[in-house]
């Protein structure tokens, strides 16, 4: 059995976009199995008085955030927009991501789900963008979306909110290998390592 | 004449202490002239609200930086230690940097009094720590803490954090390279490979 890790992403997340479109083939290298768990800020963020994105409270923050993020998915040949508005609503995301992974087309999902927000500037919190992105991967958008709204979905992604929080996660993308807490997109490597090192 | 890259670095901040240890090194191998420039982040943060590091406002991201810190120092050789009090007062030692700076031992001072904050545990706010610093580098101590109350030297000081504002900076380590910011010892290779592209 391989060693776990636990991705822990939000789909309104800028880095967990990157770290997204990293992660498969590191982790395949690496001989890591990653557990793909969406999960939501908001309420988090909400826990620390922040209403909004912290890119948003902290404009200089913010700017820098976007030329980053432009620097980074140059070198690794990835389009990078930021979305209007930003940060986009990914509770729908999200559950379908929960459908998706209950049903094994989770990972292709979020994937598309990231491109279809970072690199083709579409509203992912629009229903209709979800409904096409489910349909292009050839599944059930419409099925997809009324599963979304079952009680066993809302708390399969209320849980993993829980379990971020018990983690100490504060921000997204994170990882958490064994008892490690590893925090962003830069971290992904590291985490990928500790978790080698851990007996699956 | 090289291309330069521009370090700007708060003695009170566990990143830049990393980035400290790492950059002469790095630019050598690089090619670029490092630009050594002190500046206070307290301004910077009160005027985005903050009265202290947001690693004390933000409790759980403060736990993760301890930990953070203590994985990336273990991976370089480097120790690590949160220092009592976080953050420490970090004013003297600027201006005490900036007398090292214009008399040519300033890049050593700062990397004694990180390492005299981050891995023995000494408070850098205390003036007798400070002078001991400069004395065991051979320089007089009293002298530089004399120099470091003149006009010009609080002006020099003053002048670099309002140059960081200027700049978008708004955490430390930060690094410029032409007009681009580059900010957390993380970005300091991909700074420096900026820098480098860069006319001398």
């Amino acid at each position: 059995m391989l060693p776990t890790l636990d991705f822990f992403y939000e789909f309104a997340s800028t880095y967990s976009y990157i770290a997204a479109m990293r992660i498969a083939r590191l982790a395949e290298t690496a001989g890591v199995t990653v557990r793909w768990r969406p999960f939501l800020l908001g309420p988090i963020f909400k826990a620390q008085g922040w209403d909004t994105s912290p890119f948003n409270l902290y404009p200089a923050k913010g700017r820098y955030m976007v030329r980053d993020c432009e620097r980074q998915c140059a070198e690794l040949g990835l389009t990078f927009r930021l979305p209007q508005p930003f940060p986009q609503n990914s509770l729908l995301a999200a559950r379908v991501a929960c459908v998706g992974l209950e049903q094994g087309w989770g990972e292709e999902f979020s994937r598309a789900v990231y491109r279809a927000q970072f690199a083709e500037g579409r509203n992912i919190g629009e229903a209709t963008v979800i409904g096409e992105i489910v349909g292009s991967l050839r599944h059930d958008g419409s099925a997809a979306l009324a599963r979304a709204q079952a009680d066993d979905i809302k708390l399969t992604l209320r849980a993993a909110t829980e379990d971020a929080q018990r983690h100490g996660i504060f921000g997204a993308p994170s990882f958490i290998a064994g008892s490690e807490l590893f925090w962003g997109n830069d971290r992904l490597e590291q985490a990928l390592g500790f978790a080698k090192r851990l007996t699956g």
